[in-house]
């Protein structure tokens, strides 16, 4: 079934205790796409700005799957910009600087014969932003989202308003628990799913991840990736790996029920697991199908009880 | 197999931000005997001193499974206490007093009787002390010991001797990075079984646990209980419940592959989270192996991929 994502594409400079990138491509519907592109062909909603050269259209064209024909570029705009510090351990980060760029302007409005995607994923962006572009897709039988602690902060009203419209969510542990108080994510999730949604995605970074389902609850770690290189990007290519497989499995019907969904954040995880192998969309351009079926047997079997 | 271990029977006074209790049955040698005794005979090697009164006795009938005959009783000296106070998260704690009372003395001795135990557990305490109690069970086939970051930072040599004994380690995430200057938990791990031991189990606490195996890498999350009464005992319960599984299940030969550790882990798991469902002994004293089973079963569902 059609998958689409609407967020951002951006230009990221990243430094690690050992290494650096300038300028390179990022933004969390490149890397969703990126990633959700092994398992289904998926569609690109997002702006850009007159300084996204050549170079960055031709690290999509390393992803055959991902049609950005729904990527706006605006000439006379920048593009945004972030730029990140990894500290010590590579399990925080401090904000460089960014630049809104086009963020700061209108959204971009989805080409028309998008509108029969049916399953949306809405990257982070204001509450207000996404449920406009949720409307745009009128046939969709799914619709996940992300948000930040930012959002939640200033946009409580919008983002309440949005969580029953979705189906699913997909937050950080620090979000969850900002969202609901509740620092258990079990009862964290149990608490956002009083608002609507029919299930909860809990990402704990390394640890793994939780589900909370009206079915019930499941536990994923992550894989446990010796040499991370560059953590940016691995909530979205996680999230990209898992809409990716719900959308390609299940091509008539919409399954999202418990099972269907472990599979998916499964595959999630091994996605997001290359991801951080390398600086910005290195890794997962030299991706193949094969190497994460690879992954996911072994994680299958690192995770038997 | 026999199971046996060694290590501490204390008096424990705890607060949580909840609720306290004041002299209560605890120690690593307690909770590791309780949760093994769900799956096999255990033997407890201990001491305490005059003021272990009928009380404590009493608890200890409550697992009929549990061989106290070598709790080493002296009159003349105090059994060791501690109290500590959990903080708002339950995931940190303060020690609010410590008194060594017959852990300052002499190491108990166990009885002859015990001498052909083939599983041995040797709990928390000073590495020359362990690799003493370790040399009284001659016809041992499984090792695995416990250690804490004290022994990590005064008695390394010794530790590094005793590691070159034993067929498995369980320590939590800090305890390995002090170990090894590895935060990665794999990395550590592999680390640690260069010094000698077969395996590694690294907790990490309310996130669960990685196993490094001579033959690969598992994960496990833990439990998800959302009422935590309290965390204490938790780790040695888990060490329990894992040794007696591992005890029971391999009555002949002793398995400690891969798939026999993560079964083990398993429901050395699903014991700890009745653990700290109350203060205490308190819910594994009423604890079925029904229960347990259930819970498992739930478990497996949980982690599937």
């Amino acid at each position: 079934m059609p998958l689409i994502v609407t967020g951002t594409v951006g230009i990221d400079t990243v430094h690690t205790p050992h290494a650096r990138a300038e300028k390179v491509l990022g933004g969390s519907c490149t890397y969703f796409a990126a990633a959700a592109s092994f398992f289904t062909q998926v569609r690109v909603v997002a702006v850009v700005g007159g300084d996204f050269h050549e170079d960055y259209h031709a690290v999509f064209r390393r992803f055959p799957n991902v049609d950005v024909s729904g990527l706006e570029l605006r000439k006379d705009s920048r593009t945004f910009a972030w730029g990140g510090r990894y500290l010590d351990d590579m399990n925080q980060r401090e904000t460089l600087f960014t630049e809104l760029g086009v963020l700061g302007e209108h959204p971009p409005k989805p080409p028309r014969k998008f509108a029969d995607s049916k399953f949306v994923f809405l990257a982070n962006s204001h509450p207000v932003v996404q449920r406009e572009l949720l409307e745009s897709f009128p046939q969709r039988t799914i619709a996940v989202a992300d948000t930040m602690n930012l959002w939640i902060e200033t946009a409580r009203r919008d983002l309440d308003d949005l969580l029953g419209k979705i189906d699913g969510l997909v937050v950080n542990d620090e979000e969850a628990r900002m969202l609901t108080g509740k620092r258990n994510p079990v009862a964290a999730g149990r608490k956002i799913l009083e608002t609507g949604p029919i299930f909860v995605v809990i990402k704990k970074g390394e640890h793994g991840c939780v589900l909370v389902h009206r079915q019930g609850v499941a536990l994923l770690p992550a894989f446990p990736t010796e040499r991370v290189v560059d953590p940016t990007g691995a909530g979205d290519s996680f999230a990209g790996g898992m809409m990716g497989h719900l959308a390609a499995a299940h091509s008539k019907d919409a399954d999202i029920g418990m099972g269907a969904i472990q599979q998916a954040l499964a595959h999630g995880t091994v996605t997001a697991s290359f991801t951080i192998e390398a600086f910005s969309l290195d890794r997962l351009a030299t991706l193949t199908r094969d190497e994460i079926a690879r992954r996911y047997t072994e994680f299958q079997t690192m995770v038997r009880v």
